[in-house]
This record gives structure tokens, sequence and C-alpha cells, in this order.
């Protein structure tokens, strides 16, 4: 043998989640220069429209990103007006992997894994060894805390460089950070803005390119909308683990309780059925529960039929939203529509798609499949998306539009919005939506309704188009007409003549009659 | 103001690995029940293969599924000959994520995240509640150990359920692990091991599927592979954090013992340009350097030429063992081939890609792609891997191929084999390959030198076939030539036909032409 387990066991340690996305850092999207600016704009401003949205304030934030003087460095900063973070918890914000409040929530939010922002930290601080910059006012009446940080990969730590308060800081409330980082300015940072702004319209974006003029993404509307709440588990959703772990943790002295307490859409009836049928005792207290009990009582409440989870942890742009939003963004677009669909459950999550159509701009002639989850503008990784699956999957030609492999070949660009408590990212990197079933179907539906809608319009348009066609042959031959006409009815050529043109005139137009006058 | 910076504060915690891959499982590979028996079954024999080989034993393994009596329940087991593990490791390497011993080496292996065998335990707890047994023997003179194991998801660590010296347990020396989880048995279970068993040609394994007969994937070659040596990084595929760490941590006490000491391909002389380039001194205390000297030695790293990394830390199948295992494999094929490239450098790791074809089976007229990276088998996610992607840009059609949207459309198998030290995976359940422009590049040049020969093959084939149709037309029209002949050469009718027979069934084969001759 050349190694027994002895020797082979000396190597062998803990890795911290640092050190792991470290080495793996092509999970979290940072794989190449051009994505990691890209990813780094978007990790921190995904944080400041959350933060502004919980704390119900109008979101203003500005992005600078700035080319420094050594070649493929920038400076990205982000300031929000948003509620400030309190000073204690900044390090661990910033400077600590798999840290948050959003993750064990079941509640609509763009963040949801606790990586975010301090994978920003993390790459910048890999690149350039640069700590990052993070400026914090909690009220007008604090001055603002000022920390540098960096990350102690190997304990997943907070390494504080610097903290102190300081008073020409954010000008009244809010959150500012600033990273420094290897990257590559392209577009996509202004694409990734354009449509965070679209399904945002609540929010004002400043936002200032290297070497280049500044652009402001005006809000559309200025009320937010309707916060999404915190629900509890769905009976559906839950697992065996995670009810045992209910079950250890509930305050609840009976099973009836711990089911109406712990559960969302659980009453005392449904629970009455499921202790039933699980031939379990109401008044059993929870912790005297055994492994068999637990497995009764999981089957059980995957077999009574439960009602949905509550959709208010959900929210979406809104229909009407949405189609202001496109209206306002592509005003020379020719037809527009935009629906919302009801909400569906996965695994016990419930989740709504929307789905948008702008046909006929006059900028590309191109298809473009715009998408978002969670009010997230998606990016990167588009054919590993269930939204392209779906998009893919649709017999175009049935709505009037030519395809070529599958994919849309007309000046097109649809919008497809999945949003939902828990939305399963292919990869850390949050850029595309896996394939499930039950998502992919539901995305499906909602392009057909809103492709059903174009093709009723594109229906029309083509019969309208017929008529003026059918009208444009009789004016061409309305002299031979009026001659025929005439010598029918023996009445004046010049009288019937004026007669038809008036006719002609009165059902295209006098405008477009002389535009096709001059063509034919 | 709804809510303030503290309120917000109050739901803000720190979130464990495990918790994280809880509730993100799909990123494991365990999204579904299929998928998760066969991530069970291939983490475990992975784990088994990599522990044989970096102990020099030629493996042997047990892979059993059992259905249990409730609804979609199996236990899965795996048992190797390998060294077995040390009773004090055995809890954390199979209770606590992120932890081993190959995520810090700079070496191929199948294993490279400290994933792995944890996140089937993990599964296993959170469908069936059921704690993992691990038993362990490292010498035919001690006795088995043996464990019950669960994991402590809020803290990341084992929990240790039994413990205990038993007697009748592996005969000699070895590791088997038991997991029972929520699971659907398809194919894919035995299309894994049968593909590792022709990428891993000196190992032997033992299938027994649920309600079936057992299989044996015997061994094609007793002798195990060239081990991969561990090497230390290339100076290209450093970046600043990782050198402020290399030089916090080295005992080389100047800058240039530091380089030659702590980095591979150099020796005195690169050493000394880089200083040189860096205008810093040889004889500098690495750890007087400040973050300006970090940044200029690092830019003189990456500017300086230096020798390529050493390739014994990688371990291919082989030009010839692949061929002969394909061969095993594919008895009947028409036309097997495989190629191994010259070793190529991504970011300063090396890697080298294998290719194979097997054209004309009968079990299959359809095109399939074989994958593997690091000698595993990959058997989801095609559509996502840098793999694909080569064989989609390639002109089949210059290879004599027909194609189909870009994939061949013919009896061909295509085997494509990537390892490197260190293998940009798409996501944590290592099923498809990231597709960096440097290893899909790659790929395309071995699948191109490995077509070629096919194209060879076919176009012979095609010469063959149209010299054949010559002949049999010849045939065909013997009588009428030879009479023609007969005409002009005044020669004997008899004699010329004779010979005009003969010529003719020397050239294609008397066997054949009776064969011809009865088609005809």
């Amino acid at each position: 043998m050349k190694k027994t387990a002895e020797e082979l066991a000396k190597d062998i340690r803990e890795i911290s989640v640092s050190e792991f996305f470290e080495k793996n850092k092509h999970l979290l999207g940072f794989d190449n220069p051009v994505k990691a600016l890209v990813m780094a704009v978007k990790e921190a401003v995904d944080n400041s429209l959350d933060a502004c949205e919980e704390a119900g304030i109008l979101p203003e934030i500005v992005v600078k990103i700035k080319e420094l003087k050594e070649e493929n460095v920038y400076s990205v900063s982000v300031e929000d007006n948003g509620p400030g973070i309190v000073k204690e918890n900044i390090p661990r914000v910033f400077g600590k992997l798999l840290y948050g409040s959003k993750f064990h929530k079941i509640k609509q939010n763009r963040g949801q894994q606790g990586l975010g922002i301090s994978t920003t930290v993390l790459y910048s601080q890999l690149t350039t060894g640069t700590p990052t910059k993070i400026w914090s006012r909690t009220s007008p009446n604090k001055p603002t805390y000022y920390y540098e940080i960096l990350i102690d990969t190997k304990k997943n730590d907070p390494i504080i460089e610097k903290e102190e308060y300081i008073n020409n800081g954010i000008k009244e409330r809010g959150t500012k950070v600033e990273v420094t980082l290897v990257g590559k300015y392209r577009k996509q940072v202004e694409t990734y803005l354009k449509y965070t702004s679209l399904s945002n319209p609540f929010a004002r974006i400043i936002f200032y390119p290297p070497h280049e003029e500044r652009i402001v993404f005006e809000r559309s509307t200025n009320s937010l909308p309707k916060q999404a709440k915190e629900i509890k588990p769905h009976p559906y959703g839950v697992e065996f683990w995670t009810l045992v772990r209910l079950i250890s943790e509930t305050k609840s002295r009976n099973l009836l309780g711990f089911l109406i307490n712990e559960f969302c859409s659980v009453g005392e009836k449904t629970a009455r059925e499921i202790c039933k049928l699980a031939k379990l005792s109401p008044e059993a207290k929870p912790q005297s529960l055994e492994k068999k009990d637990v497995e009764k009582l999981l089957e059980a409440m995957q077999k009574v039929k439960i009602q949905r989870p509550p959709i208010d942890c959900l929210s979406p742009i809104g229909e009407e939203e949405l189609n202001r939003s496109l209206k306002r963004m592509f005003p020379d677009a020719e037809f527009i529509a935009s629906i919302t669909r009801e909400p569906e459950v996965y695994r016990g999550f419930p989740f709504i798609v929307e789905a948008g159509v702008v046909y006929g701009t006059k900028d590309s002639q191109e298809f473009e499949l715009i998408r978002f989850a969670n009010k997230v503008p998606l990016i990167y990784q588009q054919g590993a998306c269930a939204i392209t699956e779906a998009v893919k999957e649709i017999d175009w030609k049935r709505y009037g539009i030519e395809e070529i492999q599958g994919i849309p070949n007309a000046s097109l660009k649809l919008v497809v919005h999945v949003c939902s408590v828990w939305v399963p990212f292919v990869s850390e990197s949050k850029n595309a939506i896996a394939s499930y079933p039950e998502i992919v179907k539901e995305i499906k539906l909602a392009i057909q309704q809103v492709a059903r809608k174009l093709a009723i319009y594109l229906s029309g348009k083509r019969k309208a188009y017929q008529a003026k066609r059918r009208m444009e042959i009789f004016y061409r031959y309305g002299n031979e007409v009026a001659s025929s006409i005439s010598y029918l009815t023996e009445r004046k050529f010049d009288e019937v003549r004026r007669k038809i043109f008036e006719m002609i005139e009165k059902k295209i137009g006098k405008e477009k009659l002389e535009e096709t006058e001059k063509q034919s």
C-alpha cells in the first residue's frame, strides 16, 4: 500500500465557506472581469432596493463606476436613501458569507441566500486586496458611521481595518458601499439598471458610467408596491427533517396547536383531519412524538386537502404597472400588452408569473427575451433558464410570429417575471431559474396568454391591411369601375366616379389615398 | 418609515453551510428523486475510487440498492476494499459539509470541493430522518469501527447517534456507507456505473440493482494508473489575495527563496527576472513587502515568461487504455479510435482533454455524447456543459457525418474526458463543465482530431464501396463485355469471359460475388 488510512488522515481539514467560494467564484458569477463588474453593481443595488422597500422608503440610488489608473481596475460605489444598517451589524453583513435576514424568511425578497454583497467584498479583496468602504447613517440625528472591511477567508469572519464616526458622510439616512476590483466595463451594467428601473418603477436610479455622461432612470410612480408579508411553511412543502425541527422548537403544548400555529393554511378543522388520518391524538405533546409518529404525521399532511398558501408573501410588478413601465421604456412600440397570472404553488411555495410583449420598436428588428426573478433582471445564463425553455416550447407560428429553431424571429421583446418566496436558481450567481416542470409550465401559460393578445392585434392588423389593399386596388381601377357602372346603370360617368372616390376616401382616408396615389 | 434600521437588524443572523444547502439542495444535484439516487451512488463511488487510488489498491466496489417497504424509500450501500478511514475522522467526513483533504491540494481528484458524501448524508436525513451508517476497517489486524451519524444543520457539525467496535464488519480493509433516502430507481445508476468502469478500467464494480440480477463490471487491466502528484501554484494562476496569503505564510527568508519554494515552474533564473521586473530586491524579506510591492510583484509574475506547470499532477485515462475500454464495452462497433491531447494550461491550472469515437454499433443508430471530468461520468446538465458547446461548434459534415442543428445524426458515440487539477463545474452537483473559452477550444481540437480518424475510415469505406459497386456493374454486364472484347480482339468468347470473371472474383471475393449474384 502506498498510503495508509493514518497517512491519508493527516491532510484532512475544514474548509470555510469563504475559502470555498474564493476557489469557486465562478459559482457566484465572478468568472470574468465583465461579469464581475455587473455582479458588483447588482448585489449592491438589490440590497438597496430590498432595504428601501422594507423600510417603506421610495428608493433613490446613485451608482458610480470609475476606471482607476491601473489597468482593468475599477471603483464601484452604490449609495441609497434607505434605512441604513446599525453599526454593530455592518462588519458581518459585508465581511461574512452566509449571513443575513432574508434566508430564513418565507417571503419574496431580491436576496434570498445570505451571500449577496459579501461575495462582492470577497472578489474585490481577492483581485485588488483593497478593503471595502461602507458608510451608514440610520437617522438624521446621528452622524455617519464609516468602516473599512476585509474578510478573513480562513475563518469566514470580517477583519475591521478602520471604523469611525464621520461628519461629511451620508446626507440624511442611507447606506453607501464602495469596492475596488479587477473588471471590465461593458454596456451590461446599463442594461441591468435600465431593466431594474422597468421592474421597479418606484425607484429613481442615477448612473455615472466611466468616461460618459450620467444617465437618470426616473421613477414612473410615486407609490411603493404593497409590502410582501412573511408566511409560515405550508404543509405540502415540508420534508421529514424540517418537521422534526419544527416539533423540537414549537411552544405549542399539543399537536393540534402545533399544526395550527407553525403552518400556514391550517385551521382547526384541517388540523383535526391530519391528526385523524395520522392516527395521532390532537392532544399529544409534540415533543413526545417518536420517529414512526413523525413519519405518519408527514404522510397525513401530504394527503389531507389543504388550502393554498396565502399570497400576500408575494409582490408582483402588476399588470398595469408593467404595461406603464413598458410604454415609458419603448414609447415608439406598435403594440404593448402585459398580463399577471394567478398564483400557483410549487412544493408548498407560492409563485406568480407575469409576462409582457413589446412589438414593433424601431431600435431593433430582433427578438429579445427580458427575464426577471423577484424584480431583479437576469442578465446571464439565458440558455440555462426555465424561461428560455418555456419560450422554446411555444409554437410561435400559432400566434402569427415566425420562428427560427424555436425562437421568435420578429421585432419582439418578451418580458417574463417569476416571483416567489423561493426561486430555485441554477447557481449562487442567481442568473437563471432551474427548469422545474411546474414552473416551466406556468411560464409557458403566461407567455401564451400574452401572445394571444399580440396574435389578435397582428391578425387585426393583417385584416385592416387586406381591406386597405382591396380599396387601393379599387382606387387604381376607379375610372374603369366608374365607366362600367355608368354603362350598366345608365347614370352619368362623372357622378358615379365622384361617388366611388368619395367612398374610398372615407374608408381609407384622404392622406393615405394621396400617398397611395404617389406610390402607384 | 415602516421599519427602522434597528428593527431590521433584529432578524439578521448567521446561516450555516448545511442550512444553506438544505434549502438549496438542487445545487447539489438532489432536485428530484431519480437524480438523488444517482447522486448518492456517485458521491460514494467517487470517494471509494479516490481512496483506493491514493492508497495504491486495485478497487473492488460493491453497490447495493434496495427498495424498502415505504413508497419511494431506498437503502443505498457502497462498500470498497480501500484503506479505510481513521475512526476519529469519520464523523466529520460524513457529518460536516465543507470538510476534506482534496480541496486545498493542486492535484487531479474526483472530489475537489469538500462537499461530496456529506451532501448525501444531509439529503438522506432531510427526507427520511435516518442516520447514515458507516463501517470502516483500516487494517486486518484491527476490528471494524461502526458509526451512525446525523448532521446538526444549524451548526454544520456531526451528531453521533451510535459508535462501537464490531466483529462482523468489513472483511479485511475498507469503508462501507449506507444511506436511506427518498428516491426513484432508474437506469441512470447503471449508466453511471458502466461509464465509471469505462474511465476506470482498473476497477471492478459489482452492482445489485433493486428487483434485478446483479451486474458485474469486470476490470480490463490489473495495473493502477500512475498516481497524480500534488503541485504548487503556478505564478500565472495567482491572484492578489492568494499572493498576500502565501507571503504571510512562507518560511522563506527572502523573496528569491519565496518565489522558488512556493511556486511551481520557478527556478532561480526566473525568480531573479521577476524581482528585477518588479524592482524589488531578491534579498528582501517577504513579510516586509507593502501593498504596493505586492502589486508590482504580481504584475511582474504575470509578465515574465515562465515554463508551464508540471503535468504529473494529472492522470488521464490514456489513449490506449481508453481504446481498449471502448473495444471491450462496444465489441460490435465498426470503428473505434481514441486520442489524448497534450496538456494545456488554464489560469495556471494544467488540464488534458481526451476523446474517443465509437462508430456503427448495433444497439443504437443515434448519436450519444459520453462526458467525463476527472474520470467521473457526467450524467446530467448536458445542455449546460462546455463539452456540448464544443460538439455544436464542430462542422460535422466536414468529417463525413450528417448533422441536425449542430448535433451529429449517425450511429456515433463520442467520448470526451476533461481532466484537471481544478475543473470549473457550473454548480456544486458537478454535472457540467463551465464554458471557459480556453477549455471549449481545447475540447474542440480533441474532437476534431479523433473525428479526422473517423473521417478517414468513412472515406476509405466509401471508396471501397464505390470500387465494389463498379465491379458489381462490371459483373452484371460481364457477358456483354466478354462478347465485345472477343469481337474486338478476335479471341474466343469463353476464354475472355472466364478471364473477366476470374479477375472480378479476385478483386471482390467469391463469396461476395455469389451474394451479389443472388441479389441482382
